[in-house]
C-alpha cells in the first residue's frame, strides 16, 4: 500500500464539470467499479459529493495503467491527472460530461469483496446492514441523509442564535426522574449503592435555566428512554430542545413557526405559509379521532351519534345507551373500488383497534346499499344522507364504540383507506399546531390522574379552578406541531407559581412530602423569583425521518440500535469484568 | 402575582442607549435592588444584558408607584414606562446615563431573601453555590461565561461547518472502551447482565465514519470519564471532537491552527499570527521539563550533566554516574529577591515533585555564592557562568536527579517562580503546537508498554521498523495545541493499516485472540478500504476557562459536579427503588 506522498487533494469528485476541463486535478476515493474497454482502463472513483470516471491509458502514462489492473471494488486511490470532456457522456451521472485521464496513481489502502454492495436499494437484510454499518453508509443515500441531518442542525442553531438563543449545555449523568418514562441508571462508584440516571430531557435544568434569568435557551440534545421498543423508536435520540422566557403560548409558536419555515425552505425549497392553521386537542379528537391528525388528505370523522338516539339496530342502540359514540368515514365517489372481501379487510383491519365489528354503506343508483340496512328508519338513512351530505357512489364507514375505541380505531381507518387510495404524498407538507390539551389524562392503570405532557406544564387560565373539582376538564397551554400526521415537537407554558405548583402535585395524588422529596430543588428554586416560561422540544430524528422522506428511523441515524437496543456493529451492550462490578459494588442477579 | 397579560418586552434592559431616549419601552426582569430618595422609588431591573434604573414617581403613575413600595430584591417584574436621559448619570452603569420612568408595573413573581447575594465575588462557599446554581448563575460573571460558551460553540460550528465539516451524532450507549481509563456502565434491563459503557470520546465511531466516506466529521460531544476527579476535571466533560480523510499531519494542523485563529479572534479580539509554533516533545521535555510548557515566560531548563562529569560534589557525580540528569533554571537579575528563607521555601515546594534537594548559586559582585561552591571546581564554576551566560544579579537553581524528577520537579518550579514574580498574565496567549511524541510509553503499573495517545495512533514512517525492536524510540504522527501551559487539545494521524494495526497491538501486549476480542470490528472494517486519516479533540471546559479567564471549571458548566461527583442541587447519584433493580437484574452490594 502507498500514501499519499504530496499528493494533495484539489476536488472532491462530484464537484468537478465542464469548467474543469484542460485542468490538472487530483482526486481521492473509492474505487465505484472497474472496467476494461478498447485498450483503456476505466474507474469511478466515489467519494461523498459522488463519482467521476477517470481513465487509465498506456499511452498517457503506462505506471498509472499497470497499477490500474489490479484494482478492485472498494480499494481507496489517489488520482493526478487531467479533466476531458468524455466522448461518450453518460447523462445519469452529474459529472457524466467528463473524466479524468490519469498521470498519476497512489493505492492507498485495498480492500476485500465487501460483504454488502455499495449501492442504494441492495435487498441486503437489515441485520447485514447494521453489522457492516461502516459499509452501509458508504451508500449515496445514506450519506445524503447524513449531510442532510448536519445542515439541518446547522439552520436550526444559526435561526436560534441569530434570535437571541444561547446554547447551554445539560448534565447527562443526572438525578432519576420521577414521572414519566423508565429510567436508564448509571451506577456510581464514589457513592456505592446510588445512581445517576441519563436524562429523558432537559425539562428541569431548562426550566431552571430560565429561573437563573439565561431568557433563551436552546440545544440539541440526546435523551434516553429504557422502554420496550416500538417501531422507529429509539433507546436514545435527539431533541432540539428549547425554553423562553417572559413569553406566553403565542410567544412560543410565533418563534418556533418561523424556525420550521425556515428549515423547510432550507432543507426541502418548501415554503410554508404562516401562520400555520391551529386546531384544538378537542377539534382534531373530533374530526381525525388523534391529536396528530394526517391532513394531506380529508375523510373527516363525523359524529352521528344523535341520528340514531332511538334506532332498532342494536348495536347503535345500546352504544348510544352506554354513552359511547357512533362516528363514520365518507369516502366520496369510491363506492367501485370497496369489494365485499376488501370491506372484510379493513373489518378485520378495525378489530386489531379494539372495535367489535366495522358498519358500512354504499349510495349507488339513489339506493343506500348496507348489511344494517334493514335495521335502520328512512328517518334514520334520511338523516344520514342529508348530515353527510351523501352523492352517488360515495361509500360511508362507520364504527360504535366507546369513543376513545372510535376514535383510534375510525382515525386508523381513515390514514389505511388513504394507503390504499394513493393519497399519502411524501412531497407534500401539512402542518398543524394542536393546541389546548387536557392538562391530565386518566390513567386506568394507576388510578389517578397522570400529566398528559408532564407536571410543569401550565393550565389555561380559565381553566386553572376545575384543577381540584374537574381536572379532567382542564385545558393545558400545551401545543404541539404536527407534520404529516407525526408529532415533531411539543412544548407548553410552564407553572411558575409554586402555589399552583403544589395544586398540580397535589391533583397528581402526590402528598406535599412525596413532591416535596421528588421535585424539592425546583419547589425551592419556585421561592427566588420565577419569570413567566415556556417551550418545545422537537424530535430530531422523525423531523429528519420527513425531511429525507425515510420510513425506518435507523436510517437518519449513523449508528443506531435494534429494537432489542443492541449495535450489532460493536456487539453491545455486552459483559463486563468481576472487577468493574465489584468497583460500582453491584451484582448482576441475572442468569 | 399578576401576569404579563398584553404586554410584551420591547428591549432588554442592558441595551438601551440615549437612543432610546423618549421613547416607550417595557423591560422586563428582576430587580436588583430598590431604594426611596425623595419621594421617589428607584429600582434597578436586571435581565442578562445588564441593568436599567427604573423609577417609580406618583406624579407619573400613581398605580404603579404604590406597587413599588412591595418591591424587594429578585422580585420579577414588568414595566412599561418612558426613557429619559439622568439628571445624575452613573459612569458605572453601562446604562447610566438614562433610565426608564414607570407608567405601569406588573409583579410577576415575588421572592423571599435569596440565600446567596446575587453579585459577583461573592465570598459565600462554593458549595452553597452549588445547591443554589439557579441563583449562582443570575450572577453577571456566570451569565457571561455561559453566553460565551455559546458564542465560542458557534464560531466552532461556523467555521467547521463553512469549511466542509459535517456533525454526524455518535452513540452514548456504547461498547465498553478495553483501553483506556474507568468506564461509567449502563446496564442493560432487555439484555440483562449486559452492559453499554457510556463513551470516553467517539474515537472509533469517528474512525468508522471515515471508513464509510463521510470525510469530514465534526461533534460538540460530552465524554465520560469514572476517574477520582483532581480539580478541574469533571466526570463528564466536553470534548469538540474532529476527525478528516484524505490528510496527513500539516492538513490536520492547518486547518485547525485556522479554527484557533478564529476561536481567539471572535471571543477575544486577540489576533494569532500563523503559523503556530512548533516544539517536538523532546524539546519540550528537554526545555521546559514538561510536554504543555508555558511560553509566556523564559526560564528554560538548560542540561548541565556534562560538566560535573568527574565532580567532586557527591550528589551530581552518583547523578552522573546513575544516568540521571543535572539540569538547573536562570533567573536574570533577580539575586535580591531570593533570600535564603524564600529558598528554603522552593527547596520544599522541589521536594513535592520528588526531588530530594535544591542546589542554587547567586552571582553577585562577580562572586559566586553558593552552599555548594565549596565541591565544585574552578573550571566548573567557570563553565556553568560561561554556559549559562551568567551576569550580574543571576540566580541559578540546580537539580540532579533521575530524568522524569528532574523534569517534573524544575518544570513545576519555573512556573512558581514565574507566578511568584507575576510574569503570569492571563490576557497574554502563547500557542505552541507539541509534536512528535512518542507512540509508546512504559507503564510500570502494567509492567508493558502501553499507547502514549491511544492505540490507533500512527508512528511516523521512519519509525516503523522500531515498533518491535525500540518501542520506545518511536515517534508518534501525534500532535497537542498548547496555551499558556495547559493542553487544550490534541490528535493524531491514525493507523489505517490493518497489518500494521495488528503490529501495534502485539507491541502493546494483546495476543491476536485479544486483539480481536477487543478491537474486532475495527479489524474487520479495516479489510473494506480504508482512507487515510486523522483528527483531534479539544477539551471544550479547558478551552472555556482560557477564554473566560477561570480558575475554576465549575464556573463555565452551568451544572457541574463537585469533586466527589455530585450534584448537589438535584442530590444526585441518588438511591433507587427496588423494582428498577430487579428490572435491570442488579444487586447493590454496598451497605
Amino acid at each position: 500500500m502507498e500514501t499519499m506522498g504530496t499528493l494533495r487533494r484539489t476536488n472532491m469528485c462530484g464537484q468537478l464539470n465542464k469548467d474543469h476541463i484542460g485542468k490538472e486535478v487530483v482526486v481521492m476515493g473509492w474505487v465505484q467499479k472497474r472496467r476494461s474497454l478498447g485498450g483503456l482502463i476505466f474507474a469511478d472513483v466515489r467519494d461523498v459529493t459522488g463519482l467521476i470516471q477517470v481513465v487509465f491509458d498506456t499511452d498517457v502514462n503506462k505506471e498509472a495503467f499497470d497499477k490500474a489492473e489490479s484494482l478492485r471494488s472498494e480499494f481507496v486511490i489517489a488520482v493526478r491527472g487531467e479533466v476531458l470532456e468524455r466522448q461518450s457522456k453518460n447523462p445519469d451521472m452529474a459529472t457524466g460530461e467528463i473524466e479524468v485521464y490519469a498521470h498519476e496513481l497512489k493505492i492507498l489502502d485495498t480492500a476485500e469483496t465487501p460483504p454488502i454492495y455499495i449501492k442504494d436499494n441492495d435487498d441486503v437484510s437489515e441485520q447485514m446492514r447494521l453489522k457492516y454499518r461502516y459499509l452501509d453508509l458508504r451508500k449515496p443515500s445514506m450519506q445524503k441523509n447524513l449531510l442532510t441531518r448536519s445542515k439541518t442542525s446547522k439552520v436550526i442553531r444559526d435561526f436560534l442564535y441569530d434570535n437571541g438563543f444561547n446554547e447551554v449545555e445539560t448534565p447527562f449523568l443526572a438525578k432519576p426522574t420521577p414521572e414519566g418514562a423508565r429510567d436508564y441508571l448509571v451506577p456510581s462508584r464514589v457513592n456505592p449503592g446510588n445512581f445517576y440516571a441519563l436524562p429523558q430531557s432537559p425539562q428541569l435544568y431548562k426550566q431552571l435555566l430560565m429561573v437563573s434569568g439565561m431568557n433563551r435557551y436552546y440545544q440539541i440534545v440526546r435523551c434516553f428512554r429504557d422502554e420496550d421498543l416500538r417501531a422507529n423508536r429509539q433507546p436514545e435520540f435527539t431533541q432540539v430542545d428549547i425554553e423562553m422566557s417572559f413569553v406566553d403560548v403565542e410567544d412560543v409558536i410565533g418563534i418556533n413557526e418561523k424556525l420550521i419555515q425556515k428549515i423547510f425552505k432550507e432543507i426541502k425549497n418548501v415554503d410554508i405559509t404562516l401562520p400555520i392553521r391551529r386546531m384544538s386537542y378537542q377539534e382534531a379528537m373530533d374530526k381525525y379521532g388523534c391529536d396528530k391528525p394526517d391532513l394531506r388528505f380529508g375523510f373527516e370523522l363525523e359524529n352521528i351519534t344523535d341520528i340514531f338516539a332511538n334506532s332498532e339496530f342494536n348495536a347503535f342502540k345500546s352504544t348510544y345507551d352506554n354513552g359511547g359514540k357512533i362516528k363514520c368515514v365518507k369516502i366520496d365517489g369510491s363506492a367501485d373500488e370497496f369489494s365485499k372481501k376488501g370491506i372484510s379487510k379493513l373489518e378485520k383491519f378495525v378489530k386489531t383497534y379494539g372495535a367489535k365489528g366495522l358498519a358500512w354503506f354504499k349510495y349507488e343508483n339513489n339506493t343506500f346499499e348496507s348489511p344494517i340496512a334493514k335495521f335502520l328508519t328512512e328517518e334514520e338513512i334520511n338523516k344520514l344522507i342529508e348530515r353527510l351530505e351523501i352523492k352517488e357512489k360515495d361509500v360511508v364507514f362507520i364504527l360504535a364504540d366507546k369513543e376513545s375505541v372510535v376514535n383510534t380505531a375510525l382515525g386508523a381507518l381513515r390514514i389505511e383507506i388513504a394507503h390504499d387510495k394513493n393519497l399519502i404524498d411524501n412531497n407534500k407538507f401539512e402542518l398543524v399546531w394542536i393546541t389546548e390539551f387536557p392538562l391530565f389524562e386518566y390513567s386506568e392503570e394507576e388510578d389517578r390522574y397522570v400529566a398528559k405532557h408532564h407536571p410543569f406544564t401550565a393550565p389555561v387560565d380559565e381553566d386553572i379552578d376545575k384543577i381540584e373539582s374537574d381536572p379532567g376538564a382542564v385545558r393545558a397551554k400545551a401545543y404541539d406541531i404536527v407534520i404529516n400526521g407525526d408529532e415533531i415537537g411539543g412544548g407548553s407554558i410552564r407553572i411558575t407559581n409554586r402555589t399552583l405548583q403544589n395544586r398540580m402535585f397535589r391533583a397528581l395524588g402526590f402528598t406535599d412530602e412525596e413532591a416535596q422529596d421528588k421535585f424539592g430543588y425546583l419547589l425551592e428554586a419556585f421561592k427566588y423569583g420565577v419569570p413567566p416560561h415556556g417551550g418545545i422540544a422537537y424530535g430530531l430524528d422523525r423531523f429528519m425521518m420527513l425531511l429525507t422522506e425515510s420510513d425506518n428511523i435507523r436510517d437518519v441515524i449513523a449508528f443506531p440500535k435494534t429494537q432489542s437496543a443492541s449495535c450489532l456493529m460493536t456487539d453491545s451492550p455486552s459483559g463486563v469484568t468481576d472487577k468493574q462490578l465489584k468497583e460500582l459494588e453491584i451484582e448482576v442477579t441475572a442468569e
